[in-house]
């Protein structure tokens, strides 16, 4: 079995480049499936263990999403619990054995025991600006300030539930096989790159 | 004109990736050579000119090579005098228009201007360590721990030189366009996966 893992900056194209690579490999996808898979197995709404995953870590971000959390330490306990889950989820799917990429949810150190090959992509700032406006829904308008505040906030919680698994430090370059810097390059025309490397990688290891 | 950089950590096998995919892309090939042209131009010994390079940025590490230098200031002089002129000798190298690869000398920055390719090599400890014991020779026997100071002290000084020039941390993930971590990897089985990466860099530009 072959596992791609893509843990990336927020707006650096990671998303786009593992849905390219598992289509260009004809490997399975796993990103937002994994929240529908989790919510299914907990009897619980999607949009809600999404941004319970995702608030549960950005410490001094406030987010509102309903009165589900009574007070800072259950939020903090279902976090965890649901960091716990989504854990499962992602051994689950490695369980059934087929060739996968899956996207951000720190799997590669989920994953560690399978040797999965892990890619971190990054972009410079403004490249990842860019990304976002162009994303962005049209209810959704944030300012140049905002959205970079948004996209170091959104890192810092990925670093933060890194750090509280454990891992080696979120981005550093070691822990990584592939360090891909997106900034002013098409992500499609990079991807039969990425692919090629990985077999690369996949031909080359022990040799 | 192409130009790919290649910046590394010391035992990660970055001299070799460097060497190999210029032999792959038949590019020019350029590392031990600038020093060559620098002591050329300046009218000095090869050796000497290298270890004074090395030396100049190794702070708090002792070094003797000779009584050229009589005192910390003149051999801090010297050192920049010496990074000034190879300066020169990579800029004079690129005036040339010839598609080349150059190995370390923090040519990312200097020939940034010319837009070119960087890649960063990198390795865990284990495997730094087993390729420097692989290529030490006979009469350079280190123990694993004083090969583990010396690898530390020699990146510490590349990080050092880099910060002197002003530019982007040595090393950070966003200073370059592809972060490759050849631990536990065959770097002949990489090259051609490098060297097919910046191709599609090179086209999928401003894409």
């Amino acid at each position: 079995m072959k596992i791609i893992t893509v843990s990336r900056e927020f707006g650096s194209g990671g998303r786009e480049l593992g849905k390219r690579l598992a289509d260009n490999l004809g490997f399975d996808y796993y990103d937002s499936e994994i929240i529908t898979l989790l919510a299914k197995n907990k009897g619980m709404d999607e949009n809600y263990v999404e941004k319970a995953l995702t608030a549960g870590s950005l410490r001094g971000i406030p987010l509102h999403f309903g009165r589900s959390f009574s007070s800072g330490v259950a939020q903090q306990q279902s976090h965890t619990g649901l960091l716990i889950e989504q854990k499962r989820v992602i051994e689950s799917i490695a369980a059934q054995g087929r060739d996968f990429v899956i996207v951000g949810r720190n799997a590669d150190m989920i994953l560690s025991e399978y040797c999965p090959f892990n890619i971190f992509v990054c972009a410079d700032m403004e490249s990842k600006l860019g990304r976002c406006q162009e994303r962005s829904d049209e209810g959704e308008k944030y300012s140049k300030r905002e959205m970079e505040k948004k996209i170091r906030a959104i890192d810092k919680s990925r670093a933060h539930t890194r750090e509280l698994m454990g891992g080696p430090q979120w981005g550093s370059r070691t822990a990584y096989h592939l360090t891909v810097n997106t900034s002013g390059c098409s992500i499609k025309a990079l991807t039969p790159a990425v692919a090629a490397y990985f077999c690369a990688w996949y031909e080359g290891r022990g040799i």
